[in-house]
């Protein structure tokens, strides 16, 4: 096939989730598209990174020092959720219920791949909760074991200040039917069942 | 979530084979990749319409006014394939064994969709079968309704001429197991079953 579809093909198949055929198509489709769309979506790639930061007090993705959610005063500045990446501060955005602010890790624990307590954000956290007033602390991360240990680590380091150190429920996630539902989720909704009686 | 992202995931999430998910997972993934890739990627879209053009015999997509295929010396002039479009001539160019020229038709025949024979590149492959010596036209086009509608017109059109028109065997695709294949395919796969007695 001619060079600048072979390029372009070349460079979209080494991006995660587009297949070789994927890629074809794509090409092959962008081809037919007006010259205006195509240039839309190169400035966009093109600019992505020069136009995006790191907030200086979240480390969340930002257009200014500190990003819209740090910045806002709507919002609860004695919560902070702590998440791995900036993905998952954003799934807790699309809720609309929370109404703290963040605090984006970097990552979790995994001593084995190198990612050891000083790679991560947790020096910065530990001075973000000395020098702001904060109630409470959500352990917003997964449930990976990394994940798990990085919660343990983190109540560790922090379960005796004067903040309460919360992690998510475990539980049955909406829309499933128990019976296809793994024995540790399901030993987890037990334990922490909740009260609903009206007494 | 903030701008530069939602722009690229709009203008992502508008092509086709991604979804919303998998264009947020793709601009994620952009931002944390080297700017010289970005760049790479963002001028290959920019410039491909650009560099592409139609080659003036076969109207394959070529970045010169004659195709590689059409100004190839080693490929057999008087056979031409008619295809639908560049991705079917592509189809056959991998398959490494086909040594003749390609017609690409641009489309089937789908009147009900304001498809006629004048909309597709008939004219020129008319033109071209007069001013070149062909000994064998193949009908290299799909199984669906409108290319089996656009291979009898073609056969009825061309059929009278001196040259010999064929269309590609219908039969039994290579790595199944009969049981799950359609009752069509195999009726045809009976019907135009080959003698490979040693006769």
């Amino acid at each position: 096939m001619i060079k600048p579809i072979q390029d372009l093909v070349d460079s979209l198949s080494r991006l995660p989730t587009i297949g070789r055929k994927s890629a074809w198509r794509l090409a092959l489709y962008l081809i037919e598209r007006p010259q205006e769309e195509l240039d839309v979506l190169s400035s966009s790639i093109v600019s992505l990174k020069s136009s995006i930061r790191l907030c200086s007090n979240c480390f969340n993705y930002s257009t200014s020092p500190l990003c819209e959610i740090c910045a806002s005063t709507s919002r609860d500045r004695g919560l902070i959720c702590v998440v791995e990446k900036p993905m998952d501060a954003f799934a807790f955005e699309k809720t609309g219920t929370y109404r703290g602010l963040y605090h984006i890790l970097g990552g979790v624990l995994s001593p084995l791949n190198g990612v050891t307590a000083d790679k991560l954000r947790i020096a910065q956290l530990k001075n973000r909760l000395k020098q702001t007033d904060v109630h409470e602390l959500i352990l917003g991360l997964g449930s990976s074991a990394e994940a798990e240990t990085t919660c343990i680590y983190l109540a560790r380091l922090f379960g005796h200040e004067s903040f309460k150190v919360t992690r998510l429920a475990r539980g049955v996630p909406a829309g499933i039917d128990l019976e296809y539902l793994d024995q540790i989720t399901l030993d987890n909704a037990l334990h922490e069942r909740t009260d609903i009686s009206y007494r």
